[in-house]
């Protein structure tokens, strides 16, 4: 008979591991167990559907279940619940949730890529109508037919991070008056907060009514209760982050990595043999900290993915780790980040040094040439780069590859000036803004006493 | 009595020495004599002022000489030519245009920075009316003058390299009708022929007429005469390329570098003591072929001269090599390319596989998604990044920055792949095209017989 491999969840993760895994074994039986009716989509393309630049959630799907099953050969069974992993006997409880029943399926190989969940904070009200998450498909959905034919007009977003941006600007584009809440002082808190402050002003620029420092407290129909007054609200929007979807393998007792999150080795083995988890469930490793950390971004889970994929599928890959690389394009700027921020500097125990610019996207001259705002972290002593973060406008984002890839290459900040980046005035100024950033900060190290 | 720097040439790479020179040594004398009337202004901006997207060749000017030696105590004497160097009495004959008279000037210490001509070739009636390059704001505003008043109805541009083709594109702009002739079978030389053909069809969709393949055989007044056929000309814009203006200095006993340029060491001091050269007019190594090329970039002007300036200056500074990295942004493409092409691999003895991809500057589902090629070279057994090509719509082009880092780090294709890069629907999609082409150069790679 022939081996088995189960994958279960039909995302990112799940999905770039069954193909890889196909590729290396012909020979597999693969099964892949999706508890909801969609694989292999872009939930990043969520806030678009909703805002309306894209026409539909369908075209979200980069592989639909039927494709997925002629062109690699899966047995792939969507709304096919999980709920029970017996490692000794080598066997899954499964809830077909169509037919409502429930069935057992035995395993040779495993691999988890169960995701994230979206953060539900426990506040009088979470369960009431008209409070969304947009974590899958499923979800964009059900908030899609809630807004169908109604005029919405006060949207309330708790949580000013990426998806809560995103979703705001949708709403703001549908025509809404967006609220949006958020407990620390600036949005955005992957990133530090001087650079917070520029997204900030993004954000009230394009007309959201921004409240930081405030918190929710609860909700009742139509209203959102924060510490500083009650808010109207025909719907709320809950971006709130994630949390690593990892309870029903540790459950099985595979072993906790980073924050809750499977915790996996470089070739996202877990501590079963045989099993193997990626994606958004698993922990990964810090490329600047070292140490092991969790988050949820779709380039990590298909790399992870496929990693996975190909071990099981008999190869040899590992994982290097990841810098936190991070982009979003909304309320006419680009957001990104890379590698460590000042706070988590700080719980590394890392001393650095801080260098900041303000630039332009183009040559100063030309009249579309836009403002960014530049900052790089590099370390004391060594002045080896840490991270950085970007704001800016149109064509401001993508230069945060740059700076990830020097810091991957361990460069210091002399490295990176030198470094021979691409120049023309309607691209570039003469000197990248990372550039000259890295050359604030050099000023300040070399200003220190010895 | 004070030391005295004397400094050859007031634009980029003479003005960084300068200035990094005072930075190191407040006590030093400075003189910079520059030919010109200008000083410190940015060349690549000419065909922004000629399309009329800037108004003014002033706009193009960074810092004016009076600004400069207000901020710096710099000495700067425009129109002043120097005409000989004598190494031997440490002295230089200058020619003081405005007064019509020559002078002595001692030194002690001295920066070349004479940077580079336009080709003019040999040719039939190149010296007649109405033919311009555009190297240096007088030649801008020589053709500027020359196109005042009159209606220009036929433009015939000869090369298509950057300055040609962004030539070409600001004379499309102003309403004429623009020929463009090229030798060699695509445009853009530095480009591979698979990439330049994608640069022919942006050109040709442009409205351009794109010769390639043909030769100028001479001018007379109103046409441009061919091996195809005389072409009529209102205008003809010259951009064969340059060459290093070295003759000053080879002339005065200085040792020469690659195709003529002034030979530099890595702290760009030239074979004679006291003597340094920096910008267009010296050569540099290549961080992958690690010979010493020629290239004329106001990038690697930018470095250079700051490198010489640090250290005539007193200073230490090293400056590492380039990987010709360039891009424009041209007939609603971008255009870029780093490291070694297909003929430079050859010519450096170095074997590779090529891996291409055609991509999307977004997400696919985005309605504003738009095409991109992408080329990958890699080393042939040990898949190190030998360099790389891009073309593209919007926001294109500084993504070769990243390859650029990853081939000065000296990574391979797999360490790219691995790169955790930004990723966001509206930003790019999940892979970036380098990482995609550098798994298809991979596969290649794989395929081979070991």
């Amino acid at each position: 008979m022939a081996e088995r491999l189960v994958v279960i969840g039909g995302d990112a993760a799940g999905m770039s591991g069954a193909t890889n895994a196909r590729r290396g074994r012909p020979d597999l039986e693969i099964v892949v167990l999706e508890k909801g009716p969609d694989t292999s989509y872009s939930a990043c393309g969520i806030p678009y559907v909703v805002g309306g630049s894209v026409d539909s959630l369908d075209d979200l799907v980069v592989r639909t279940p039927q494709q997925l099953r002629d062109q690699f050969r899966l047995d792939v069974r969507t709304r096919h619940e999980v709920v029970g992993i017996d490692l000794d006997a080598r066997r899954l409880e499964v809830r077909a949730l169509d037919q409502q029943r429930t069935l057992h399926l035995g395993f040779d190989l495993l691999h988890i890529a169960t995701g994230a969940r979206p953060v539900r904070p426990d506040l009088p009200g979470i369960d009431g109508p008209d409070i969304y998450g947009v974590q899958s498909l499923e979800d964009a959905r059900a908030l899609l037919a809630g807004v169908d034919g109604r005029r919405i007009r006060d949207v309330v977003v708790v949580g000013a991070g990426y998806i809560g941006i995103e979703m705001g600007e949708a709403f703001v584009e549908r025509g809404a008056r967006v609220t949006m809440v958020d407990g620390a002082p600036q949005p955005m808190r992957t990133l530090d907060l001087d650079m917070g402050a520029h997204v900030a002003e993004a954000i009230r620029r394009f007309g959201i009514d921004l409240r930081c420092g405030s918190s929710v407290e609860g909700f009742s129909p139509g209203k959102v209760h924060t510490a500083d007054g009650d808010l109207a609200a025909d719907l709320v929007i809950l971006g709130i982050g994630v949390a690593p979807a990892s309870a029903l393998a540790l459950d099985a007792g595979v072993a906790a990595g980073a924050r809750g999150a499977i915790g996996v080795d470089h070739r996202q083995r877990t501590s079963k043999a045989g099993v193997y988890a990626a994606g958004d469930c698993a922990d990964v490793v810090h490329l600047v900290s070292r140490r092991r950390i969790h988050v949820a971004l779709g380039t990590v889970a298909n790399k992870t993915g496929r990693v996975a994929g190909t071990n099981l599928g008999g190869g040899y890959e590992t994982f290097p780790g990841v810098l936190g690389t991070a982009v979003t394009r909304v309320c006419a700027v680009e957001i990104a980040r890379t590698g460590l921020n000042e706070a988590e500097c700080r719980e590394a125990g890392i001393e650095f040094h801080v260098g900041t610019v303000e630039g332009t996207t183009r040559a100063g001259y030309l009249d579309d040439a836009e403002t960014l705002h530049a900052k790089v972290l590099i370390e004391r002593r060594t002045h080896r780069l840490l991270g950085g973060q970007i704001v800016g406008a149109d064509r401001a984002g993508k230069r945060i590859d740059t700076l990830a890839t020097a810091i991957t290459a361990g460069m210091d900040a002399s490295q990176l000036i030198d470094l021979d980046l691409a120049y023309a005035p309607p691209v570039s100024p003469i000197w990248d803004a990372f550039q000259l950033a890295a050359r604030d900060a050099l000023r300040v190290a070399r200003a220190e006493p010895r």
